[in-house]
C-alpha cells in the first residue's frame, strides 16, 4: 500500500499557494507537468498556475491515490479527515507543530482519524516522498537551492529532514544517482521499518542508505532487515553521549545506547558508517560493483611506490589483506615487463609506466586466484600514461571487481570521469577506496 | 647551507636538453626567466633555448650557487667533481640508477667527492627542489601534468618523490598555498633531519608536512624536531607489516617497528595522519587559524538538528567535549531569539534561520568560556540564508578560532570560497573538519 506514495496518478495538494517563496507554492509548482494529473486545494484562491482551485479535496472528481497537506497545524486533523471520507488513502504532511513542540494532544487527534479510515500517513513535519523516476516530489526547498539527483539505484530514508535533503543536494553535485527518498519526520503512521521493507522489494533500488535517531520497534526493524539481500548503509545519529542529548532536543527521540544500537545493526546486517562521507562511499560502490568480492586479499596497482605502501598500511589497518600474486601471475609478467619492476603486492609499475603497462597488470591479477578485488593508483603527474588508460581499465575490470584511485589535476578529472560513467567506483584520494573496499568486504 | 637550494643566484643544469620530453628540457625549461640566471651543460648542443651550451660546469664562468644534474648514473660522479673543482658547494642529483638498483659502488664513489669537497648534495634519485616563492623547481614533471602550488605556508619534505608531485599537484586543485618542497630520494648527503631543521627557521614555513619511509637518525629527529614550534604533520609509510613489505621494495627502507615508530614521532611532538587527505585537512587548519584553541571545548553551531547530532557523535568519539553555552550565553541568545530555538550544544539554529540569527549566535559563543573553537555547520539547501552570511562569519570569527562546514550546491561553493580567502578553514564534510579540529587541539 505504500506504493501509491511513489507511483499515484492523481495527487491533490492541499495548501498550495500563489505565492512563490511558500511552502504550499513550492510543493504545487514542483508536482506541475509530471506523469501524474495533479489537483489544488485553497479556499482563498481560485486557480494557481492555471489549475483550478478546489475549496476542499471532497470537490475534487474521481479517484485521488496521494494528498500532500501543507496547512497550519490545527486544521490537519480535519482536512485528513475529509481525506478519509474522500477515499484517499495515502497521506504525506509536511505541516510542523506536532511532536516536536509538544503538541501531543493534536497527534492524538491525527491517529485517530488514521485509524478510523486506516490511512497510510507519512509525517507531520517531515518533507516527505521524492522519487527520480516517478517525479513525486513533496519537498519544499527550491530547486535552485536544493539541486535534485538523477536517476540511479540509491534509496534514502532519513528521520532528519534537512539531513536528508542535504545528502540529495549534494549527490547531484558528486553525480550519484537516487531512486527514492522519505523523509518520515514525527512518523505518525509510516515508520522506518515499512519504508525499509517497501525498499528492499523495490525493483529500482539496489542500495538503502538510511539516517535515524531511533527505531520504534528495534525486533521489528532486525527481522525485516534480515530478509533484504540488497546492502543497508545506516547512520545512525546518537551514538554517544553528546550525540544523544543532541537527538532528545531535536526530535524528541530516545536514541538508546549507542552499544544496543550497534549490537542491533549489526545483528541485522546493516553496514554502520560514521558519517555522510562514508555512506556515499559504500553508496557508490555498492551501486556501481556489480560482482561483489569473496574474500578479503587485495592486490594492490600503482605508479607511485610511496602511494602503495600508503595503500598497504590503510588496507592491513583495516583488516585486509595483501597476498603475494602467484607464481603463475608473477612468470607472465615477468616476461613482459621491464627487470626494473618488480611482480609483488603493491605492484609497482613506476613512474614510467605505460597504458600497457597498466593493462598487463590488471588482465593478469584479473586471473589470478591470489586476489580477490585489484586496487588500481594511478598519479598522472608523469608523463606516459593519458586518458586512453581508461579504456583498458574498463574492458579489463568485468572479471574481478576493480576500485581506482586516480589523484591530480586535469588528465586525473578525464580518466576517473570515464571509469565512473563505465561504472567502476573512483575516489581521489587512497583512505576512500579503503573505506569502500571495506564496506564490500566485510558487508553483512 | 641549505640555503642556496632554495635561493641561489647562479643555477647550471647539467645534461640539459634541446629534446622536448627529455628530463634535462624539462628542469631546464622550467628554470628558464627566473629571477636567477640559469646556465646549461651538455657537451652535443650548442645552445638550449637560445642559451650558450657548454661542455662542462668548469667553463662556466662565475661563481655558481647550484649544480642540477640529469645525466645516466654513471657519468655523475666524474661530474659532481667538476662541481667540487668549481666550487659549486649545492647540488642536486635527479639521476636514478644508484643505490635503489642495488649499485652501491656507485653510492661510495659519490660519497668520496661529496666528502672531498664538502658539498650538500640532495639526491640522487629524486625530483629535488621546488620553491614558490624564488621559482627554483628542479622536478622532471611537465606543468600540464603538475600543476605548481601557488605561494603559502605550507611546506613538504617527501621521501617519495612521486608522491610529493601528487601533493603538490593536489594542492594546486584545492588552492593551497606551499612554500618549500624537497624530494630527497636515496639521501646521501641531505636528508629528512637536515631539511626539517631547516625548514624550523624558514621565515616563509608555518606548517611542516613530511612523507617518510624510514627516518636516518632517529635520536636526532626527535632533538631536532622537539626545538621546532611550528606544527610538523607526518605521515609515516611502512606501519604496518604489508606497507613495510612494500617499502622495502620501494627505496630499500627498512621501515622498523610501526610502534616505535608511533613513540618517537609522539616524543617529537610531531602530528601523525595516516593518510595524505588527512594531511591535507590539518595542513589547511593551521596554515590558517592564527589563534590556536586553548582546550578541547568545542561549541557547535548548526541549522541541521541532523547534522548537529552527527557532529556531536563524530567530536566526543574523537576525544573533545561538548560543553553547555554559559548561562550569561544563553540569557543573551534567548532574548533575541524566537522561542522555538534552544539555546543548546550543539546549538540548532533551525532550517528557517537566516544570517543575522548565525551572527547573532557566532558572536555570543565567541565571548563565551565555555567553549575554545567554534564548529559553525551550515546547510545552504534552506531558502533564508544567502552569501553574505560569510562576510557576518568573518567579521565574527577574529576573538575565537572558527572551522566552518559548508555542504551543498551553488551557494555553498561561494560561501566556502569567500571563508577561505578570508583565511578560515571551510570543509564540505563534518568529519574532515572534525580531524582538523582534532588536530588543532590535540597538538604537540
Amino acid at each position: 500500500m505504500l506504493d501509491k506514495f511513489f507511483n499515484p496518478k492523481k495527487v491533490v495538494v492541499v495548501g498550495a499557494s500563489r505565492f512563490p517563496g511558500k511552502i504550499g507554492n513550492v510543493i504545487f509548482r514542483n508536482l506541475l507537468d509530471k506523469k501524474f494529473s495533479e489537483f489544488c486545494v485553497n479556499p482563498k484562491a481560485k486557480s494557481i498556475y492555471g489549475k483550478k482551485c478546489y475549496s476542499n479535496v471532497l470537490q475534487v472528481k474521481g479517484k485521488i491515490d496521494l494528498a500532500v497537506i501543507a496547512t497550519p497545524a490545527k486544521t490537519v486533523p480535519g482536512i485528513l479527515d475529509e481525506c478519509g471520507q474522500k477515499g484517499i488513502k495515502n497521506v504525506v504532511i509536511i505541516s510542523a507543530g506536532f511532536k516536536e513542540v509538544g503538541n501531543l494532544k493534536l497527534m492524538r487527534e491525527l491517529e485517530k482519524v488514521i485509524d478510523k479510515y486506516k490511512l497510510r500517513v507519512i509525517g507531520p513535519n517531515c518533507l516527505g516522498v521524492f522519487d527520480s523516476y516517478s517525479d513525486v516530489d513533496t519537498m519544499f526547498m527550491l530547486k535552485q537551492r536544493l539541486h535534485r539527483p538523477k536517476k540511479g539505484d540509491i534509496s534514502l530514508v532519513s528521520q532528519s529532514g534537512a539531513l536528508g535533503a542535504m545528502i540529495l543536494d549534494l549527490a547531484s553535485k558528486k553525480h550519484l544517482g537516487f531512486s527514492k527518498f522519505v523523509s518520515y519526520g514525527n512518523a505518525i503512521d509510516v515508520n522506518e521499518t515499512d519504508i525499509l521493507e517497501y525498499l528492499g522489494k523495490d525493483k529500482k533500488t539496489k542500495v538503502i542508505c538510511m539516517y535515524i535517531e531511533q527505531i520504534k520497534d528495534g525486533q521489528r526493524f532486525v527481522r525485516v532487515a534480515k530478509k533484504i539481500k540488497k546492502p543497508i548503509i545506516v547512520l545512525k545519529g546518537g551514538m554517544t553521549s553528546a550525540g544523544r542529548a543532541a537527538a532528545k532536543s531535536h526530535t524528541g527521540s530516545l536514541a538508546g545506547s549507542g552499544e544496543i544500537y550497534l549490537g542491533a545493526l549489526r545483528q541485522a546486517g546493516c553496514i554502520q558508517v560514521k558519517s555522510i562521507e562514508e555512506m556515499f562511499i559504500m553508496a557508490e560502490a555498492f551501486e556501481k560493483i556489480k560482482n561483489l568480492p569473496k574474500g578479503n586479499k587485495i592486490q594492490v596497482i600503482t605508479n607511485g611506490g610511496g602511494y602503495g605502501i600508503n595503500a598497504a598500511d590503510l588496507l592491513e589497518k583495516a583488516g585486509l589483506r595483501l597476498v603475494q600474486p602467484s607464481k603463475r601471475c608473477v612468470k607472465q609478467l615477468n616476461k613482459k615487463f621491464p627487470a626494473i619492476v618488480s611482480v609483488n603486492n603493491p605492484m609497482d609499475l613506476l613512474g614510467d609506466s605505460t597504458n600497457e603497462r597498466y593493462d598487463l597488470a590488471i588482465k593478469a591479477c584479473a586471473k589470478d586466484k591470489n586476489n580477490d578485488l585489484i586496487l588500481v593508483l594511478i598519479l598522472t603527474q608523469v608523463p606516459l600514461i593519458n586518458e586512453r588508460l581508461a579504456n583498458k581499465i574498463c574492458a579489463d575490470a568485468k572479471k574481478k571487481p576493480l576500485i581506482a584511485v586516480v589523484t591530480g589535476t586535469g588528465l586525473a578529472d578525464k580518466i576517473s570521469k570515464k571509469l565512473k560513467e563505465k561504472g567502476i567506483p573512483c575516489y581521489e584520494q587512497i583512505n576512500d577506496a579503503v573505506t569502500a573496499i571495506k564496506g564490500l568486504v566485510f558487508r553483512k
